[in-house]
């Protein structure tokens, strides 16, 4: 039997790199498409409960059905998973998004929010994202990154518990040097919020952001993509700090 | 100078959670309160950039102001430290949630998203989640455990680049057996979508969900707080599972 892959995002079912990413897919396995039917960027792990999602099926050929939803990236995986899929997904990808899931841009992102909800689910996920947010964006040149790990990660499971959050370099396919597995750089964003007034003369804000990585640490997801190879940051859904429980015991009563 | 205390959450602006935590807060120092001006119950770190952000002050006294805003936690937690507090805050606080904030609950929480926002730009912050989700939740009995916790971090600080996620049982204040320190429980939520047909014959699905934890461990927030104890994971902004990172570098090209 072939595999079954589901697929989702956070641009949008209209997404060029989404539909990118379902082509390559399809050389792997039977395919169903489940995405946004809007742009759902910087949505992390919404999901939707005070209201009802609604699904439309746009087009369903022999080895690949693509259907629109009204929510939220992780809604997607919940009702592709439930209701739209044969049975339990061999695998589940997010993407191609257009621009960095790296760094701190990890925890915003609804790409990532999926992933991680597939994994929650006991699927094996991948997350896409080129580094470019331009609507010509080279999504070619991400096919043979997007292929090697596919084959991979068919064949090898990715750990319990844990999705990857691959990163692709806005290169030519030729100039990508490899692959490497590695952390997500720490990183903060500079929030601009310009104010403004409007035509009747009261405030809003506008966000707009700023990625401040400083000198990323050598072993992580930033220097890579800087140094031009695709990343894999192994993710998983459990924000622990481990590394402070000690320290912190002295707040126990 | 007392100390600036900057406080949101998920359940909007009219919770008596947030209202009962200001008051709490204001015993330490001067209140900021920004908070949704809607319910954004699980939106996670959701943020906005594709439409203004709108604010309206509620109200102002000496030493507690409170605005609303049509954005996110994360946004507030944002348009708040940048426009609306005086100086950085020595304090960001998010909650007191109705409802768990324990286990997987964490990453899909508007309550958690503000906080992990706080201690990414560079402040010190606790989200507060009391497990009781009916309207008449008794937030009196959260009182004491609120004030040692604000006691201690405002003395001792939280390891840079972490927050503290807080859940505090449904019990009355003096059955509390005491704080735990311990890890975020791995759990899932069973989904339930429930497909209806609306009055025009169109199916639609409503998305409900049910903790399904299992045994949780003895070291877990859910092993604490079915024991009676309030909990305290220390969390990070930062997914990566270096665990996996040794068996993950096959991947590498």
């Amino acid at each position: 039997m072939k595999p079954l892959i589901l697929i989702t995002n956070d641009d949008g079912v209209t997404s060029r790199g989404l539909r990118h990413l379902a082509a390559v897919a399809q050389e792997y396995g039977e395919v169903v498409v489940m995405a946004p039917d809007h742009n759902a960027s910087g949505v992390s792990s919404s999901i939707t409960f005070t209201r009802p999602l609604r699904v439309n099926l746009i087009s369903q050929e022999e080895s690949i059905s693509i259907y629109s939803c009204d929510g939220t990236p992780v809604d997607c995986v919940k009702i592709g998973i439930e209701h739209f899929c044969t049975r339990k997904p061999d695998l589940v990808l997010s993407g191609i998004n257009y621009g960095s899931n790296a760094s701190i841009n990890t925890i915003y992102s609804g790409t990532i929010g999926a992933v991680l909800e597939a994994c929650i689910k006991g699927c094996q996920a991948v997350g896409f994202s080129l580094l470019n947010h331009n609507p010509d964006a080279d999504f070619d040149a991400c096919t043979p990154s997007i292929r090697h790990i596919l084959s991979y990660v068919l064949q090898h499971p990715i750990p319990d518990f844990t999705a990857l959050n691959v990163n692709i370099p806005r290169l030519p396919a030729n100039q990508i040097k490899g692959i490497r597995v590695c952390q997500q750089a720490r990183a903060t964003w500079k929030d601009i919020l310009e104010k403004r007034i409007d035509p009747i003369r009261r405030p809003y804000w506008w966000l707009s952001l700023k990625l401040v990585c400083g000198n990323p640490p050598h072993d992580s997801d930033e220097h890579f993509l800087a140094e031009g190879y695709v990343t894999v940051v192994p993710i998983q859904p459990d924000f622990t700090a481990t590394q402070h429980l000690p320290s912190l015991k002295n707040i126990e009563i």
